[in-house]
């Protein structure tokens, strides 16, 4: 069992979403993550999609995923080198000045960005790796006691250059 | 008909996404993007989504979202400061050195960083609102012939300051 990375392109309109995902769900694969966006051109949407299956499986879900009407193109990332971003929002109450210092160090050493803040609240954006942002969440989380996490799932791209 | 933002606390498994995206596309309400991620409790998700719809036909979305079991909380941001934004990839295959130095340009003009390159292709990665996002991919097709782009669609938070 592994984390494998697709991308899909598929026909832009509300029931392809339906679709794929119900895919997934009939057959309880591991849908661990999905994305969805318009490409260049408006009638086709690109989607990013995490699944945790092992090999063989992971063959079965690429074949129906084929199989689909409504399925342009599967691009299987599992050898290929990817820029795989994931957009996350923390929000963190602190009242306390020491405990916003630390915020902002927390987000200088995530290169993270502090994005908004009162004098009881601070937002802030981190743009990285699915697996770095879980490691920020679990820094925050084991810092301080109430926080308010939005994650927008992992969007990949193949690279141009070796990674 | 206006464009309009909701946050769903879902429970988080996979055939949550079918029926909220199912939802959407059995009574033909326009699904315009949905994100979706865990949130700081890892038994629940959250869902940005973004309609297309009239006031009445947005009262009966909340409440038939507000019906469903798997549902936890609706969270309409229609009259509600958010910080909301998208990440973008777009892949340009540019070998021309006057061409790469405007790909240079206009993601200096847009905030956008470029993340990978060799001697025919330049990656841009911009996380900026959906509008500003179309303006740059808008920009671009209208610059170059072959171009790449990869949306996640967009995530969106409560800002803490007024806006």
């Amino acid at each position: 069992m592994k984390k494998r990375w697709i991308s899909l392109y598929v026909e832009n309109y509300s029931g392809v979403l339906v679709k794929v995902a119900g895919l997934f769900s009939a057959k309880a694969y591991n849908l661990d993550s999905l994305t969805v966006g318009p490409t260049e051109d408006p009638t086709v949407s690109r989607m990013t999609i995490g699944v945790i299956s092992d090999d063989a499986t992971f063959e079965q879900i690429k074949k129906q995923l084929n199989r689909c009407v409504e399925v342009i193109k599967v691009i299987d990332f599992t050898n290929i080198p990817i820029h795989r971003d994931e957009l996350l929002y923390i929000k963190i109450a602190s009242a306390d000045k020491s405990d916003r210092e630390e915020v902002f160090r927390i987000a200088q050493a995530f290169k993270a960005e502090v994005i908004d803040c009162d004098m009881e609240q601070i937002l802030i954006r981190c743009v990285q790796s699915e697996q770095r942002n879980d490691s920020l969440i679990q820094l925050v989380h084991d810092n301080f006691k109430n926080i308010e996490v939005v994650r927008g799932g992992s969007v990949a791209i193949e690279s141009i250059s070796m990674l």
